[in-house]
């Protein structure tokens, strides 16, 4: 995935603002401006990689002179106690955007090694772990990244770029004949159309009214495996509700092309990751 | 805590922003224009309700028109099932806020359901508990609200307004006792000096230097009862390190005046909380 | 269409600081700061109106106190010399912002009067009208809202809501089948794959790999009717290339589903329309 | 006309990011990341070029590494199938910027192109083409620097840098006499006074008021001729009031200082230029 | 003057992060938030006042419901010990725009004050006292509205509205003749040519090459009262170079129509007001 | 004091953009594009300097390839007539930067002449000069900074990074103890309590209420030495209150630890610096 970099800098601008305030009182009241620091960012835990190069971005939007070197890449798996990468410059700089970027490499860590954890328990079937807009405020675009980086793969971005007709969207269009129907005839020919079901009922007037794709929310394994028969290959499938709790091998196993998971960003465990600076 | 309206405003809009892009394409394109929605808010899971009031800013910002009542408040415990909010307007309106709304309350009152869990650990002991910088990057002027909420406190809010000499700083000052003395000569004399110590050596060098506030890091409850001693009331003393995997009520017992976790903001499980169309 | 407040306000916003700058140095020195201004807008030539909204809020963001009365709405076909809509307040905001809304209103009126011939011409056919990317930078979201009013469709907003292969795509990725391909596997499951073609060939490499839309680039009515037909179905199809030059009831006639014409929005004239003060 | 860098960079970014939205999903999931792509600007029909700094512009915005070679400047006479400009780099941040680059590039040069249309018909005579303040939102700034490329003048850029008392001013203001007098004492000496005017009793009023420029308003040519007669001198002359579709020779040859023009700049045909990439 | 409400609003928002920051700490932790203060303006040394409405707004654009009531207006003359205003609303937003209300309203009321002294000094003259570009960065528009209620005037806003020939200027243009004829020919035919002379030589070579307002750049009275009879009507003279340490009445009566005194904002002395609340 | 970048460039962008505007007109239509201008920055009277680094950031912002040369740094004490700094570029970038760069070096050393004073005043005692909020709005952290420059201390930055109860607060609070009471159990650890007082009768309750820092408030001589000896070490003393118009030396002699002053920042005079091209 390719990060445009305006929408990047602006995170990592706002979280800098944010962090530094109207300025870093204890590096500048305690450290001489001209001292030069060498730090090296340490694995406290095993996990899978990501944000690497965002935190390389923090620090070069603070001082393009500082000097960042990566021995590992986003998607790499690290072990506890590996060297992540290693960082030089003036001491000032490199302690303004230590938290900064340790804040978004660890959560985008977090995010990607749970999304790899999700991916691992469904290998071997045809299921796709995927992601949902329940995402961290501010936050989505590298969330979603991390999601690819952990082998994941992504829904819509936003309510833009994908139509998903959802419960209340039903109860106020009046059916889903004719939400399915309405935005056939008004949204762009670009987009597919989605519709959440909870019933066999749902299901199968969501079928006709010629739905691309099926949600299946919250519904059991067995429940599950006759909606996929019933669907029988005319839509595209997606189990959702709470997949985070579920076992996904067995989600997997009743044939649906792809589970959407809204734990693996709005219950983030950030990875441990550290970054201390050596004496020379 | 007293939300300067400007700073939530611009966490809203950006959120808004980011999950509605050029427009909420489902909702444009199946619902009517004129039709009105009546939601419910309701609690799916226990805990204490944070984010309340800026759920209700949430439509208020898309249309001062939305009637928001709220039947539960900030700080408020919460069970399963029971009602938290209504809300009442057009359904093309309450249906673009829902997501952000929710994504906002539900990672609000995780995190005050977390820190309210950890001060009942520490129930009937002096120590305090209080957050970190871990926060997630744009909002954490929300998360330590929430950390209030939880019945936690705030430490610094950000680099500018709270001195905390850590082992990197250490290390490109010197030495622990040349950093406090420079600091003391030219940071705002409003502010207290914090000195991050890892052994009883650094911890002498820190008292004898001055600081106000001692951060014992990481130290296990032997080395951490022996450090409140020796401070002895010289200095507050505040215990940090991990503290979201340790025994609260265990390392409150050591005497130390506050417990820190990162992991109150930084590992955040989101309270599930729905909103449900009611037809009329 | 639902135009969210925020982006349509900030292109407001943009609109009236560029053409107030640092004041309306005529305004603040000629009138009264208490004098009370009544002016109607009148249509100096006939068309499709739009914009009038637009308008309405340009006064607003100024003056909230400015009442603005529409006498006829986006979509009203107009005729020359009738009154479109009537201001009154403070002549000094009212002049503030009469330029500003007309150029908005004039601008969206022209779209939708141009967009509306051409949906005059296929008439009776079952080709429908759509947009481009072709349009003003800054004015996307006002000028696909006019285009809608005028009776034609919208293509994909941008480049993150819809897949569209284009030669430079097919040039760089070596081949349709390898970019339709790789699209599907990594684009999200709710878009879906447009391939624009020149030729034969290139049509039935891009059935083949399964292309949800085919864009006909550039052909005559006999090479574009021959490509319905071996599309027979299985893709929606669509003609472009200087639609804006065609004859459009004949590109119609070949079978295609849609027409998309970048001059709706790139080659625009403004329609007439004026705003005079009456005296009280 | 020297474009200070600020204003132009935030009219292409906040086009970029109008474009681009969340990433350009086609370019990011068919083409290899590290694939370089080649491409030549071409004209696709005859015209006065403009802008070309501004496609370069962009460019450098996603990717400083982009080598943009331009073979033609801006105001060169360009014809049908000449090449205009050479770009190289990433494909992936060619593909980001050639939309954006297009749509400005081919809006200016349609505009500079109308203009040295309009400079040609008064060729040999003493007028001179101008703008107005009908100008697309938000690109004021590079469109009237098309009308100078093209061998126009520029009129006042907005409300705060020159006073022109129009229709309405004179009904707010009670009368020309009152207004050009409350404009003297009140406003900066630095700007001259121009007055609009329908009728020989309003062009005398002004001109004992003692306005600096007179705009004559919708005047046919005897009406004009006489007007110029009457100034004879005392104040600049400017022929105003769709000017668009007139014969402007015929204007001129009134005797009038200036022409302005609205519809070079609201009523644009984008002039045709394409980018194609060439297979290495 | 007008005071286009946009432009305001940015200065006091901008001013009010800067001083709130993430919250105002003392009044959140010290006051209940339903506690209601009631508060007086009152002038400790006499002056003009300028900025109560800019006050005003500081509280409006925190909460609309705290209750702001003037008992003098801006150019009102106000002696040591008067009320200027009142204020009521909750304490925690009162106090939280306390200071910056209070830094804008004492800083454009010490330049009213300062302005008004000079117009006192050259009354009974022709000359007009009027203002310079040497303004606080960010606060030009509210600093040339405090001129204007001193009773001076304002020479041009920034460096787009007004033409100002300088010695700069004549330097890298090689003559002064060289800069008029230039500028007449490129510049928009709305603003007049100012150029700024230090000889009787660059005098003549200015009015000879026709430009409208002659700057006499620190002359003695002597020189100044043969420049002005020099110029003998064919132009404006401003009277310009550290005009504030000027005796003002003799510079006046040398005969130039305008003295331009830069210290008016770049050397204020800010007008003692306090803010004091009330016991209710 | 280390400036973060961020910041400066908002205000700097702020500055030329509010000078600008749409265009420097009379650069841009007087001096041929490729002129390279050389200009010497010269002391026009004596003080301190400081802003020297801002004035190159000014040109650095417009264009990276000016050249800036600085003879004398911040804090440099200069003669009148002393070459400053030496700059060299296109001659219509460096006349475009002119004006902001010398508004903000001018004022910025106006501020550290002033301090420096006032410090040179209190030589030999323990107190030192410190500055308040009482700065420019929007300028703050520019002003601080050359309050450090010319040898003063800062006091807390904004209301969120010091606690100081003052008059109002104690009227709203109820009283002084209450006010510190409640501040210590709802204020973050890592910030000290100030309180004013105006009697000794406040000063015991602060005290007794475990204030940390003492802000004495308007006190003659007698009673401030009466203060310090009653606060015996117990806490910081600042003295406060006009100390712009106060003999410093004698208000050191109390034995105060801090004097503050806002009329180092809110009533400045400007340093006269000029910039002159050089003719080559």
């Amino acid at each position: 995935m390719y990060l445009y970099g305006n929408m990047l800098d602006s995170i990592i601008l706002n979280a800098l603002n944010e962090d530094v305030g109207t300025g870093d009182i204890t590096t500048e009241t305690t450290i001489p401006a001209d001292r030069i620091a060498h730090g090296l960012y340490k694995a406290k835990e095993s996990g899978v990689l990501c944000g690497v190069g965002v935190a390389e971005r923090v620090f070069k939007l603070i001082n393009p002179d500082i000097v960042f070197t990566a021995y590992k890449q986003d998607g790499d798996r690290i072990e506890k106690g590996e060297i992540i990468a290693e960082v030089s410059g003036k001491a000032t700089d490199v302690l303004t955007g230590e938290r900064t970027g340790l804040n978004l490499m660890q959560r985008m860590s977090g995010i990607a090694t749970r999304t790899a954890e999700a991916v691992k328990q469904v290998e071997g079937t045809n299921a796709k772990i995927c992601d949902t807009r329940k995402t961290t405020p501010g936050l989505r675009v590298i969330e979603k990244y991390a999601v690819k980086v952990g082998g994941g793969t992504n829904h819509r971005f936003n309510l833009a770029d994908g139509i998903l007709i959802k419960d209340n969207h039903i109860v106020a269009a009046g059916s889903i004949t004719a939400a399915v129907k309405s935005a056939r005839a008004n949204a762009p020919h670009t987009l597919k159309i989605e519709v959440e079901v909870e019933t066999f009922e749902q299901l199968n007037e969501a079928l006709e009214a010629g739905a691309d794709i099926i949600m299946l929310d919250n519904m059991n394994c067995e429940d599950m495996t006759k909606a996929v028969g019933i669907v029988n290959g005319r839509a595209i499938t997606e189990a959702s509700g709470n997949m985070g709790d579920r076992n996904l091998a067995e989600v997997a196993a009743c044939g649906v092309d792809l589970i959407s998971i809204g734990a693996l960003t709005h219950s983030v465990r950030a990875l441990d990751i550290s970054l201390k600076f050596t004496i020379q």
